[in-house]
């Protein structure tokens, strides 16, 4: 246990940068917040590169934190809300090592996303895969990244519980399909009304982005496109929303 | 066709003050963003009161505002930014008249929200009811502010398409039962898979708190509480993915 109160420490400068995307890929690492992310991460074996916690927050979880870690680093407030993305941190933040990505079987539910780019969606839809029993999610081009913090606050740790990778749809679809049907969505009528279609032990599903929707590249793809029949005068559902609906029908 | 320079201007710093839900009930008005929504506030028929146009936005949208509106203000960018609740807004704001709230007939979808918290989950909730068809929907105690500028965002213009409400839920819910089940949700496997509930014409779902659900009082008042069976290691569904997979389902 050690104590740092300044924000100009130079483990602190170094660490904060890891709200940048271009140093989180640098560095293979990522920054958690809130207690109970960290937990999951601790659960899952995930590897804590860096522990530092609040003194409010080690009236909480010291007990915790010494069962836990070899070393931790116990900081002002100040330098808290320095490494924190939310204006009222939960207490305690961690650098955390990206994991290997490595593709599984091509089997269960495949959930790829192209092109979403709200961290909340992409999170949420993250959440709702492993809700739903899928297998895996795939980020596509464009997509929002998973170590953004409001991608990881929206995911609540699900992203500990199925693999998140990262790969180019227009590569992996074609070998997807050679296991599974693989279902692009349509805003327009001329698609296949997701009701028709049974729901599947091996199934994937492409989300688009929320205002083009999916790309044509990927809906001509896709083993079929489907849509969700909007009845009042709503344009168009939420693309998490959406995901939901499909994602709970479609795996057996 | 008016100008305005000054931050300092006294109708500016009373208009953003309507960024106070306080305010916005003593006036009974509220600050609206960006021109889709607004676009949608005139063809809905609503009373919009004032409207702030960047010298960038009079570019894109004069010929509309002089159809539509007898007068309107031209503000310097830094005036509209002081009205706005995104740092980057779309060049045009309009202060809009609350309409009076009519309780419609207890028919079709009701959507009821119990301590929703979040004014993205309100928001979406509201444009997803849209999307199902849903006659109404309304926000008990607790819930976020539909004038809030984060629940109208995430709307998308829904609000226009369909009455929003506010109400007790513990007076409604019974009244409601004369006419149609109000189906509650509930977190634990002793309650009804949705799967078992057949769609009808009439029905009523009420959501509730994001971290501890809906409370046990409107629990026993519901007709039936209704779960959504989590296959993978997700603790729960966000609330807003939850009501889209339930509106889906229960509305004929």
């Amino acid at each position: 246990m050690k104590e740092i109160q300044s924000v100009k420490n130079p483990l602190i400068k170094e660490t904060k940068k890891l709200n940048q995307k271009k140093y989180r890929e640098q560095k293979g690492a990522y920054l958690l917040e809130g207690f109970h992310l960290i937990e999951e991460a601790v659960e899952s074996g995930q590897h804590l590169m860096e522990v530092f916690v609040s003194e409010r927050g080690m009236k909480q979880w010291s007990e915790w934190l010494q069962e836990q870690f070899a070393d931790y680093y116990v900081v002002s407030e100040e330098v808290l809300k320095s490494l924190a993305s939310q204006p009222t941190p939960q207490g305690i933040v961690a650098v955390v090592a990206q994991p290997e990505e490595k593709m599984p079987a091509f089997k269960g539910g495949w959930l790829l996303l192209d092109n979403v780019q709200d961290p909340g969606n992409v999170g949420t839809m993250i959440r709702t895969a492993d809700a739903a029993g899928f297998s895996c999610v795939v980020l596509g081009e464009g997509t929002a990244d998973l170590y953004n913090p409001k991608t990881l606050r929206s995911t609540q740790g699900s992203h500990y519980h199925l693999p998140v990778l990262r790969a180019d749809l227009k590569d992996l679809v074609p070998k997807l399909q050679e296991k599974m049907p693989v279902y692009g969505t349509a805003l327009d009528r001329q698609a296949l009304d997701y009701r028709q279609v049974q729901a599947q032990t091996d199934v994937g599903v492409i989300m688009g982005n929320e205002g083009q929707g999916l790309n044509k590249e990927l809906q001509e793809l896709s083993s079929k496109n489907l849509y969700i029949p909007i009845k009042g005068q709503a344009e168009s559902l939420n693309v998490a929303i959406a995901a939901g609906i499909l994602l709970f029908r479609l795996l057996k």
